[in-house]
């Protein structure tokens, strides 16, 4: 039997999925965004710090993202728009479950990649038509896996990622938002 | 009577609301993101093309973006994680918006910051506790702005922007994704 590693450590998963089974509050995780507005709608984003396992923890290093509008929004183009961040979340929330199920099943990956549409009426936002709605009117992902699986196998490598994906959960349910002015 | 900018070409946005109202096709936007695996659950998302106004259009740049599980959850922290992007989006939707409804009211703004946390209860995606979803639990978004401005229409100004924004609406009400296989 071959040794299969897609380079996920899931011993070390299984394990805190039982130690968390018997300390529900150190699961309690916030993570935090700040934010800064440049100019227009041109604004950076930073990502450090975050709370979890009873404690303050903290990414290696500071990720600072800029967001803005395109061109063709009147806008100077400095980053992608604010909505296109979910898709970079989905893909990457899926892909990361793609990979820990593979290795859990013992099922090596070679190449997993995938497509994200996000169908948006700008008319929502524009304020153009009061009937449609401000963000996605759907979502499509589309994954392209090279792996040694039958192409059942890797379905069900799929299904179950969607099944335990935070970003796929957090789209196609509702949060609770608030948004408050200090 | 001083004008006032913060930079959102306004005039623009409403010439677009008006030509939309007339022509519903045109602003119907797809917006793309390309995956990439990595190694374990880090990736690569790119983010370049789009489609919108009857044809393909792009950012003037291609912007890749890392995701990783921060060393806590045995990994590389090679990036921020999947769930940190839509806090990175919803921030800097708030954001614009505020600009641009500011804009529209003649209100000059000095300053917007904000703050952004998202609780989330990690052991919905471990599968510890069925109970437990997988995403957020919910989001709390706290604005400090500086403007020529009372408290009362800053509150306004804000309220509108979550009125507006895209991203609010996607994390606050369900899409509808599809995940699929090539």
């Amino acid at each position: 039997m071959t040794t299969i590693s897609n380079g996920v450590n899931v011993q070390a998963l299984l394990d805190a999925r039982e130690a968390l089974k018997g300390a529900p509050e150190a699961a309690e995780f916030t993570w935090k965004a700040t934010s800064k507005w440049q100019n227009g709608v041109h604004s950076t984003v930073s990502i450090q710090g975050f709370h979890g396992l009873g404690q303050e923890q903290s990414h290696k290093e500071e990720s600072v993202f800029a967001a803005d509008h395109p061109e063709v929004f009147a806008a100077e183009d400095n980053g992608i728009t604010p909505i296109e961040y979910l898709l970079v979340g989905l893909a990457s929330c899926l892909t990361a479950g793609v990979a820990s199920v593979a290795q859990n099943r013992g099922i090596q990956l070679r190449s997993v990649e995938s497509t994200v549409e996000g169908k948006h009426d700008i008319r929502g936002i524009l304020g153009a038509d009061s009937d449609v709605r401000n963000g996605f009117n759907d979502i499509k992902v589309t994954f392209h896996i090279d792996a040694d699986a039958t192409k059942q196998e890797i379905e069900a490598l799929v299904a179950q990622s969607q099944k335990r994906s935070a970003v796929f959960d957090a789209l196609t349910n509702p949060t609770d938002v608030t948004v408050a002015v200090a």
